[in-house]
């Protein structure tokens, strides 16, 4: 299968490459010059432009970081809706607001082309193993061409829906219950603590049963650690990005998400007092904050 | 070892017969007659009084539903700490709010008793298994009295530190945790339904990976399923009960519970609505509410 | 008229000399002795115990701090319940839960006896000047019994309802819109300033037009001029109890009250913060730590 | 002076007639034509078009619903940066969002000119009256230019400071402030009336003191009458989108807004029950919707 892939981050990159090792024929480009060298090495094609990304094959990939860089691709003259040929199908991974998705939606189809959304659940080393979890959302025949590519790139697919919109909103809604997880233990341990219990024994109690799951295992670790204070996973600015995501999402269809602003809240004051780029269990600290323990 | 028992229900009849299948000399008393004639078949005697009970062992453990009950058995002319004699251990198991814990702490210790809180993680099945989690709180050599107890009944304890009220404290910090999980699942997916994604699709988005646990798996089932229209397994009004000893427990040592507050007001909109003895899983049926979609 | 009075504070102490300025024949209970000096130089009969106070008049007024005091007072041997006649009044004016003034009522009407509730709005100059607003509830037959002594006290009445709760849930609810719009103007203020307004400025968009009343203007020039870290006119602590008894008085009537839990954790947080002493506008503090400001 | 005025809705046509009447010589343009007739009969100058609107005087106003619809009057081949002259002064009085303000100064001041930004307080009849607030935001010798404009509109204005951005931070604070206090007042009358206290009694207690002002007496009227059924004065949809402006404001300088996210849920439910275009005091609806009284 003949692929255009535009997005070559550490995310981008791991993914691209086990399209590769799938044997599929991939031509790469990133706005920034130099990322596609390895791939290039090992077989891809370097392409000059995103339009020639379009151009490329059977599927266009986006795995871009944000709405403004995907909606920067995607429109003018030179931009994917423009050049991607009639009937091609764009396959944009990246998280993005269902508002941008329903909108490119629109404007692929307005083209004669189809948008499949299929966002993913794993890290980098996920990706590199070919383990990710692919939420797809999209007609049914278009998901049916992506699927050789999904297989080479997860371990396996979860339905989202007819509607890219559908698999945007599955992956927010999925970061959604993670950070209100964190929030959660952030003030549970908040309490257990002050109350005289050692944060390590609390989070044997959560996780030897209830709660034994990755999840609370590793932001509980994280909490009792203080790891936020450390090298970041995940940044506080990521996180509040992704709870506007499921705000915005919220509003969109007229669903109030009461946990949310919590989290939104203490995000937003971690970054007001320079947390931003702290890993986003630093919730724990705004917690303890509140609580007058730190 | 001898030990007295206050409270047959049901989790307090499976833990009296564990203590009696290990052997162990137990009286047992309980307000409401009867619930106790099956343990007085097996071997445990039938105590008349709760100073009975108070006067019959080495032990004495309660096992009452709220704080109500326990207050009105340890406080009078009759109660626990008038009756218990000196150096008796009363070994406190139900939930119950920090408050209470921390009092009847101070009376015992001015009676020359000692109180040692160890509230248990399990229902009653798993009580009958002699599976239950048990943290515990007190003085090091009153807990270590009272350890066969503990291996008769519960698979493993929690250290929940020298303070009784801190084993309260985490007991209700655990059920806190367990609640906005819930409440997060309940808003997730309603995000996720109204965005066009099949309720049963995300729960397996979700707890394939970050969330495969029992609370997510249990609980997106209850709510996928709309589990809270049919059998209770937990009422609305004790998840009430619960989230209020919560919060107040961070009223006691000055901790905000932002999370909390949302789960408070969802749970008592579900009493407003005439939904107080459905499952608190009713959490889903509110956000949905909420949200226009019933 | 003939009434019995206990609790001579600041507030309790303005109120009996109102009474007595009125000509009424006064007896004055104080646990604390001293603070009836005043009152008795100038005509008051000084009363050794509550239950004398009780058998004094035709009305027994009560002007307690909080709940835990009218409760004490009220219960035991010797307590209002007990020693009141029958058929007489019980006018309790402090500012007391829904839960204990709705006990309260149920004990006097056992025991042939009645209950009015009339908490008061105003400070002690306010009290002192006879200007006071006062909330009537209560069987009608008593609150016009009462009303001598209300039109010796107060500027005027406002009809609670036949129920004493009533009359308590209305001065709750009134403090609670207080607390509410010192939150949100905490909240507009950050706004503002750290978007470049000054907050003076601010001030006058607000008071000069919807919002040209006390309460925003006491409380906006409070923040404008950082007024709470001066002399506290109403504590953060006293604040933080009134708006539990909100809470409180919402649960009772399953009423969710969520701009009070936003209060209460901004209170919670001054408190953890060892701000507990100072003005409760102190929430302004609060939102500006919370943003990053102070 | 020369004005060159687009936005000939409810609001602008009453401005513009205030100008108009002060003797000032106005040229007006509205995208739906037909408006402008009643004030060209009166001596206003029919403009064509936004770049004949920008071109006409010594000061262009715009007075425009939303950020769509100043967004796309501003920019592209004949918008208002590209069109008004060098030195010219764009002062734009409705209300947008923090964001667009700051984009437009930049993009004014690139092109060598300036933005003001002035929104004003007040409906249309306080307009038609000259009597509306005027909030300023701008460098001073071109807030100083406009002063003849903002004395023949208003009765005074506000220094917003030397920052468009300011003064529109400022008007969306004060509608903060606003629908802070219709939502605390909505919770404070579901608690009073569901405690048995008549609605408009509590109104009075209310409105006699502390909150003497018209936004508590209009909006507490409109809730004890539930004047929400009726013919709205300012519609949720409206409402929920000033609050998101708000929340909006707060995320770009880091300010969270606890109690505005608890009005956004509110008016979210409301939409999402269909009650979008009710006047947004069916906060009150909503709130007795959540304590089971509608």
């Amino acid at each position: 299968m003949k692929v255009g892939f535009i997005g070559i981050g550490r995310m981008g990159a791991a993914m691209a490459d086990r399209i590769l090792g799938a044997g599929h024929d991939i031509g790469v480009y990133n706005r920034t010059p130099g990322k596609t060298d390895d791939l290039v090495k090992r077989g891809a094609k370097q392409l000059a432009s995103a339009s020639e990304a379009a151009r490329y094959g059977d599927v266009l990939i986006t795995m871009l970081e944000n709405d403004h860089a995907l909606s920067h691709v995607a429109h003018g003259h030179e931009g994917l809706v423009a050049t991607l040929p009639k009937g091609g199908v764009h396959l944009a991974m990246g998280t993005h607001s269902v508002s941008l998705i329903q909108a490119l939606t629109e404007a692929h189809e307005k083209a004669g082309q189809t948008l499949v959304s299929a966002p993913v659940l794993g890290r980098p080393p996920v990706a590199a193993a070919g383990q990710l979890g692919i939420i797809t959302g999209g007609p049914a025949d278009a998901v049916a061409k992506c699927q050789p590519l999904f297989e080479a790139m997860g371990r396996r697919t979860f339905d989202g829906g007819l509607k890219p919109a559908g698999a945007a909103a599955a992956k927010i809604a999925n970061n959604f219950v993670l950070v209100c997880a964190i929030e959660a233990l952030s003030e549970g341990f908040a309490l257990a603590e002050k109350s005289g219990v050692a944060p390590s024994n609390f989070l044997e109690v959560l996780t030897d049963g209830l709660f034994a799951s990755p999840a609370y295992k590793i932001y509980g670790k994280l909490i009792v650690e203080q790891g936020y204070l450390g090298e970041p996973g995940f940044a506080a600015v990521t996180g509040l990005k992704d709870v506007n995501l499921a705000l915005a999402a919220g509003d969109a269809v007229s669903v109030p998400l009461p946990s949310g602003n919590v989290c939104r809240d203490r995000l937003l004051s971690a970054v007001a007092r320079g947390d931003g780029q702290r890993d986003w269990s630093v919730l724990a600290l705004e917690q303890k904050r509140a609580s007058g323990m730190a």
